[in-house]
């Protein structure tokens, strides 16, 4: 089945103690479309501007991305630049031009609308409720969000939460939206907000997975070499929703499969600059590894 | 089979944002015999002063730690104070008054010497040295460190690192010790200067185990409420020790089998202040929380 996915669409220039790169394709749809394109058929709804590279559409559709929800707009595209500090924990934003993206209203085209799997991708919650209410139906929705949205659209934050099935956030995120900085307590914070499941990504120490009948402690692949960890968030919700749409059973085990090759994604994300790392391996490389995670979590 | 284990004896003053407790039982020894005692036969090596209380000696009988070791001193016993941040994930030192620690020289009971299981708590590693030289064909040997030790007692410590089959530590202090901030990178640093087994301990991330053949990622049992995080460390060695003298096969699949032991023992330890959880449980409670995590952690 096929999964939807709204998000931003950028241009990243990032500088990491392994190096910089300008203008390399980013954006929280675009990594999470690549990402879950290796286990469904990705649908994806963002905006460009005329400056967008035509290189950076092949490679959406190499990856058999479904573009009709792509805007194409007069203007600039969206621009990010950060830079990371040496332990790559931390992130400086040193520009960001919203471009086209400022105007974005994602409309999805007719055939979009009775979408089975929908990522609410890291945008506005007033544009992720937009989405909501064009959708026919949908069987699972994930929701991702950030600081930003929690600091300065909080109600529309709530709201949508009382809409989706499950919610995904990282730890510090989850401290922020509920005040608690216990991680088991935030989560319980979080159900009480709506989702039945909800997601704390921890970066390298892996994810929590709550539900009302318990946890799923997922593990993250132990990395010698980070790159860059741009997008590897976003990576991790894109797979975690492809693999899901492809699953079978009741939600619980598949999410925790779901999550293990989020995981597994990231890690491959965070090897190379941008989606340089993800543009260049297969379903295989993806399955290797998930074999050795799996050996590195055997009792 | 028995655990030897020498470390330190302290009476520890501890202010969190759940409450304070004056000079409760602590020190690597204590936390780490009473962790070992719900799986094997723990022998103690320490020092204490003329103060030690009565009830804290009690307390090591109870749980059937052979005392023969524990040497009894004319002074003060070790007194240390601390306090943590509201996070639990910073602490600040107080006090620290060594007391007849700062004379300790761990002398070995003629029976302890043939402790087919050792483990060389947190102390100096000239001390730690100075109890390996004594001895008898040990069947393994694990030590634990600080970052103090590696600051100011670097050489002895690698000296020792030569000599052990199991280095515990954290993820601070593998960074300190290595000068290399990614833990896959340090673990292989790490290797180089002797042991064939690391763990890098991460807190409430749980741990990273390493061998020639692979790693173990272990899981860190989710708490809803961290009481005092003091001896968390101690425990989990300790817990790890007892369950590997207890376990049978290669010692890669009884090290990942005692490890999950001591992520359960350790979070254990940190719902009460000091020893006080620790001493209240029984292996019946460690068995139902081990099946617990066992289904957070299956996918």
């Amino acid at each position: 089945m096929s999964v939807l996915i709204v998000g931003s669409t950028a241009l990243d220039s990032i500088r990491t103690p392994h190096g910089a790169r300008d203008r390399l394709l980013g954006g929280s749809a675009s990594y999470a479309a690549v990402a879950a394109s290796f286990f469904a058929p990705a649908l994806m709804v963002g905006v460009v501007g005329g400056d967008f590279p035509t290189r950076y559409l092949s490679l959406f559709r190499r990856h058999g991305i479904d573009l009709e929800g792509l805007q194409r707009r007069p203007g600039r595209t969206f621009h990010w630049a950060g830079e990371y500090e040496s332990n790559m924990n931390r992130r400086r934003t040193l520009l960001t031009d919203l471009g086209v993206f400022a105007e974005f209203r994602p409309d999805l085209p007719e055939r979009y609308r009775r979408s089975p799997f929908v990522l609410l991708g890291n945008i506005a919650p007033a544009l992720q409720l937009h989405v909501l209410r064009q959708l026919e139906k949908p069987r699972f929705v994930a929701a991702d969000t950030m600081d930003l949205w929690i600091e300065t659209a909080r109600s529309e934050l709530l709201e949508l939460l009382r809409r989706v099935d499950l919610f995904i956030l990282n730890d510090t995120e989850a401290a922020q939206l509920t005040g608690e900085s216990n991680v088991v307590t935030a989560l319980r914070r979080l159900h009480a907000l709506g989702p039945r499941f909800v997601i704390v990504k921890k970066g390298e120490h892996g994810a929590i997975l709550s539900s009302r009948s318990g946890m799923f402690v997922a593990p993250a692949f132990p990395l010698a070499r980070v790159v860059d960890p741009t997008g590897a968030g976003d990576s991790f919700a894109g797979a975690l929703m492809g693999r899901l749409a492809r699953g079978r059973g009741p939600w619980e085990s598949r999410l925790r499969r779901a999550i293990f090759y989020g995981s597994v994604v990231a890690s491959f994300c965070c090897e190379g600059f941008g989606l340089t790392r993800l543009d260049r391996i297969q379903l295989r490389d993806i399955e290797a590894r998930a074999a050795l995670l799996r050996r590195y979590t055997r009792i």
